[in-house]
């Protein structure tokens, strides 16, 4: 439990408990929640920025709320700390992200005060327009039948990163027309991960320029469009702060159905509570507020930072310094970072785009190298494609650094824009594979999965940071098509680096040993390689002689390395971080396809990560759950490789033997 | 060639002809060009009411803009046959949508007029404004080596459905922020497929309400904040109309950073000459041009229809008689709509969700039923997923019906939403496999693929539409998590329907026949049984005994079947309308995974779609182009059937033999 002296807060286990306390204690019970944020966060490490940002946001939604049965659903739920602390989490906090502790995000099976999950942005005002919906619909049948169904609300709370993002305006243009009552909270922090980028941005940072926080008349004022008189009255009455003058604020919203409210001081709660009460208590129809908060508040070193505290490791709360371990090698995204830039030096047609990632991806790096072809489209990962396809049939070549989870949000355009039209966009997939501590919702697990299957693709995976040196040269030279590589988070396994990057051959492997009558062959594609080695390693100790080998590419595959390793050996293992369908499925296809396997001259396996959704946990626990790790692979090849011969030569040869051992021989 | 007399549009091959005649022919070459349209495609068949909007403004640009070094981007590209017309194609327009023939969207290999190929909506801006910031810099480069490059313009047509896709928001969100000179033609005719939805539409009506377009007067006024007093002078010189006065319009799009021009009327070349010309001389930034048509305009009998002629088979010109073949069977969409139908009269959880394709669907016969519980949400696949989502959080049972190429815009919806969180979505996956003259672009070739990989996902096909009604049934009772089933374009193949839906047992196949002593077993997924029925009896006819089953689920797998199938036969050959990675993938992970391979007693190949894009042709073209047909399955498995034990009796036991079959016998 906490080490703080937090006697407000301890009162609170839940939201019902909060809404006992009178609306004085509020300031100092926030004032107690954010010191129990900070504190477990400086245990756990994690997302400090955004969740201090909304203490006081909190406090007020779960006061004037009546959570769960009203619905409260944060975007991207990396902010949700807090809530979590005032949800029943409280006595878990300090094992945020840790493996079998709480999820860092959202999650619907962690809580009923979680009714949405989230990780991944722009998704609270179409998951909250469902439930509306539904609602709505729920609430028409009660009173068919003749009851009078209690009055329930939906709330999301969105950032001004993730409402620029062109899913969360899908949702908006269906909630205005849809006029189902739904509370959009804009929590405008005027910093997603990076600084904001595109026209949105600017048009927010215009409603709350200046001194234009709306003073509570100012408030009240927006609600008389909307509310009967007594509110409008008891709004009025509330003010206390009146500055700043009514500008026409907030028509973008207007013209898309909403009723804007704001901008309003979020960390005011003698603002915040009468506004959230009126929104609770209006008639039908989507409502905004635009509530201007502070990432990092009321933490100076979180103040300070450039990222305002977005995500820190453990730290001392007192000087704020974060214990960061010393990096063994390189990280994935520098190298990737570096390469490009020197790509970028030695050729004017390379350039580069984000969505919203530059530091996550290693854009930043680039940008300072090249700012003039460096492209931050923002939440988009939709147009960060299909611009990359715009600039390939200019004759740029273009490189789309996302992460794997996120171009899932590209998938249409990969597939329809770029893979059909065969332009040579590149696509640099980081945190490909397991990602520790974020779990699920960023693994990286279904990218060769959803590439290998397209025609014209090229997919590559880097089995460590050299490698991906060389992938970066390979996708900058290689200009006929699409082309797509992999590689984790985290650092590299600390090889020496080259120089220079040397394009690779588009699909040819690497033999890494073989031994002189080697029984197994173990094709490993990406940084699992080592693993492989390790394994091998294990298995000669026990007399058994392996072949290692680097697939490299998942497409085209180097397929006459795989029909000769498949030829040569008794036993053959695939290995790769992604889910089934991607890497092994296309060496069975081409394994089946080319009789490889009429024979029964070779067993198998392809090990892939698990058909289930991982927790979050270290890598190391990860990997050996979804037997990847080597004593894994060591498991499997023991347990199929044939008995040798000698002892085994009783055996008789039956009639349907014979059937066999004919159709060997044709 | 065309059978009309048409002596102005005979005049112009390419666009540089057209930019030889005087302004005053315009109108007559519009006339000819809208003639000639309409005529082709009563010959083929295809998109009519998009084209007839736009005749006007394609004569109006291509006059303008120096095409093919300016550029043209259609958005969807169904609009373009006039385009195709002007633009060297005219001599084979009457092969549109044939195998063969001219596609009916653009296509980059199709001609240099067609910057960007499309079909799927909504791309337009994102790969305009790639080719607008690709030619400012290729313009900055040439400048620094003291060259002046020509002033290139970059001209993205797009509708009004199409524009309020998220990906188009993403697109201006970027475009506004970049400030690069590009141009965007909102081309407003209130329909896209169907009435448009939304939010944005509604603005954009109200922008266009009453007698508002803009007089020439009006739109020199606009352009007066953009531009230099003489082009003003001009501008306002060159009014002829001037009706309605000049509102407030456009906020929305000059918050983003547009600067908006009109609304103007999109058929009077009067008006579109000088705006576009003012346009393309306007300094950078970049514009809107909301231009105002009428879908089907200039030929009465798609004027006077519902869809406004927007895809149509070949018809009468005079009478506009649309020459329907009787079909067959119901269509596979028919089946699902009046199934979801009964699934709701009886569960008033159930709800249905469009993407702004209800007669697509069949999701317009559900909402006359249920209109309480249809959602259009307009082009908004992201959305669609997620709030059905939101949806099933609260109890209730969404059925989100989008076609299966469009389903890739929700991908990754699918899998954070929806399939991490287990909730139990139905995905109704309309057009999977290939769709004929269609094309590539919108074959349903990935969703196996991109479904099996996931985790919690259950993923059934249906062999013919009596199934469809059992999967609607299954679905509906499936509430433990996702659910998807696939169906293709078209007919089914006349079975008899079932009066009710039965609730299929998850994961579980089905054997069609299973003759005594049967060497071969053919293992399908979805519509192709038919063809292995066919394939089967072929082969019987030469004295191979053949099993057929259907295997109804991708995912979960029916592995007690599957391994059966495999025991017990020489040869398994699985099928399937999709690409490799998907059903025949997650069969051969199986067998492999439980060592059924290892043996060598059975020989097993994965029909798949072919990895390329098949071009556009007759279904039975392009399913023996696939190798899907029966004729190719007969010609697979005569090809690898071992010979008969009998007639291969003289081979000998090898030492190398004897290991397999050691082996064998453990």
């Amino acid at each position: 439990m906490s080490p703080l002296n937090l006697p407000l807060l301890d009162r609170v286990r839940v939201p019902a408990d909060l809404r006992q306390l009178p609306e004085s204690d509020l300031t100092q019970l926030a004032a107690e929640l954010r010191a129990e944020t900070i504190d477990a966060v400086s245990v756990t490490g994690g997302h400090l920025g955004a969740g201090l940002g909304v203490i006081e946001l909190t406090v007020a939604l779960h006061y004037v709320f009546n959570t769960p049965d009203d619905r409260i659903i944060w975007d991207v739920g990396h902010q949700a700390y807090p809530h979590k602390i005032l949800t029943g989490r409280r006595d878990r906090i300090r094992t945020l992200r840790q493996g079998g502790g709480l999820s860092g995000f959202t999650k619907r099976s962690e809580s009923p005060y979680d009714p949405f999950g989230a990780a991944h942005s722009s998704t609270s005002i179409s998951a909250g327009l469902g439930m509306a919906i539904g609602r709505d619909l729920a609430d028409a049948a009660a009173k068919a039948r003749g009851e009078t169904p209690p009055r329930r609300n939906v709330v999301a709370v969105i950032g001004d990163g993730s409402i620029s993002a062109g899913m969360a305006y899908e949702a908006m243009n269906n909630a205005g027309a849809l006029k189902s009552r739904l509370v959009v909270i804009l929590n405008d922090n005027d910093m997603s991960i990076a600084p904001p980028v595109g026209a949105m941005s600017s048009y927010l940072a215009r409603l709350v320029s200046g001194d234009t926080y709306r003073s509570l008349r100012d408030t009240a004022k927006q609600f008389g469009r909307l509310l009967p008189k007594a509110i409008y009255d008891t709004a009025a009455r509330a003010e206390e702060y009146a500055r700043g003058i009514l500008a026409g604020g907030g028509t973008m919203f207007e013209e898309l159905g909403f009723h804007y409210v704001g901008p309003i001081d979020g960390h005011n709660l003698d603002h915040l509570l009468p506004v959230l009460k009126n929104v609770r208590d209006a008639p039908d129809g989507p409502v905004l507020v635009h509530v201007v908060t502070q990432k990092g508040k009321g933490y100076a070193p979180a103040e300070a930072a450039a990222d305002r505290g977005h995500a820190v490791v453990k730290f001392d709360v007192v000087s704020g310094k974060q214990t960061k371990a010393k990096p063994n090698a390189p990280a994935y995204t520098r190298v990737f970072g570096e390469s490009l830039i020197k790509a970028a030096d030695a050729d004017d047609k390379v350039v580069a785009i984000t969505a919203a990632m530059p530091s996550g991806t290693g854009v930043d790096l680039f940008s300072k190298a090249h700012p003039e072809r460096t492209f931050d489209v923002g939440i988009a990962e939709q147009h960060a494609v299909t611009f990359a396809a715009g600039l390939a049939t200019e004759g740029f070549k273009p490189f789309c650094a996302i992460y794997s989870t996120f171009l899932q949000r590209g998938y249409d355009q990969l597939v329809h824009d770029v893979a059909l039209q065969n332009l040579p966009v590149r696509f640099a997939l980081d945190r490909a594979g397991l990602v520790g501590a974020d779990g699920a919702t960023h693994a990286g697990a279904f990218d060769l999965a959803y590439l290998c299957c397209l025609p014209n693709m090229t997919v590559m995976a880097a089995a460590d940071e050299a490698e991906l040196v060389h992938m970066v040269a390979t996708a900058h030279a290689h200009d006929t098509g699409p082309i797509a590589f992999r590689y984790p988070r985290g650092e590299g396994v600390g090889v020496e680096l080259p120089e220079r990057g040397e394009a690779l051959a588009i699909g040819k492997g690497r033999v890494i040993r073989r031994p002189e009558g080697a029984r197994v062959a173990l094709l490993s594609l990406g940084t699992r390689l080592a693993e492989a080695v390790k394994a091998a390693e294990r298995l000669e100790a026990s007399g058994i002689g392996v072949t290692v080998a680097d697939a490299r590419f998942a497409k085209p595959l180097d397929e006459a390395l795989i029909l000769d390793l498949a030829g040569s050996h008794e036993v053959l293992v695939t290995l790769e971080e992604g889910s089934v369908g991607g890497f092994g499925a296309m060496v069975l296809h081409l394994l089946s396809s080319r009789g490889a396997l009429d024979d029964g001259k070779v067993r198998v396996r392809t090990l892939t990560l698990p058909d289930s959704y991982q927790e979050h946990d270290t890598p190391d626990r990860m990997y050996a759950e979804a037997g990847l790790d080597a004593a894994s692979i060591v498991t499997v090849v023991e347990a199929i490789l044939p008995a040798r011969p000698e002892a085994k030569s009783s055996g008789n040869v039956t009639a349907s033997n014979v059937v066999s051992v004919a159709r060997r021989q044709r």
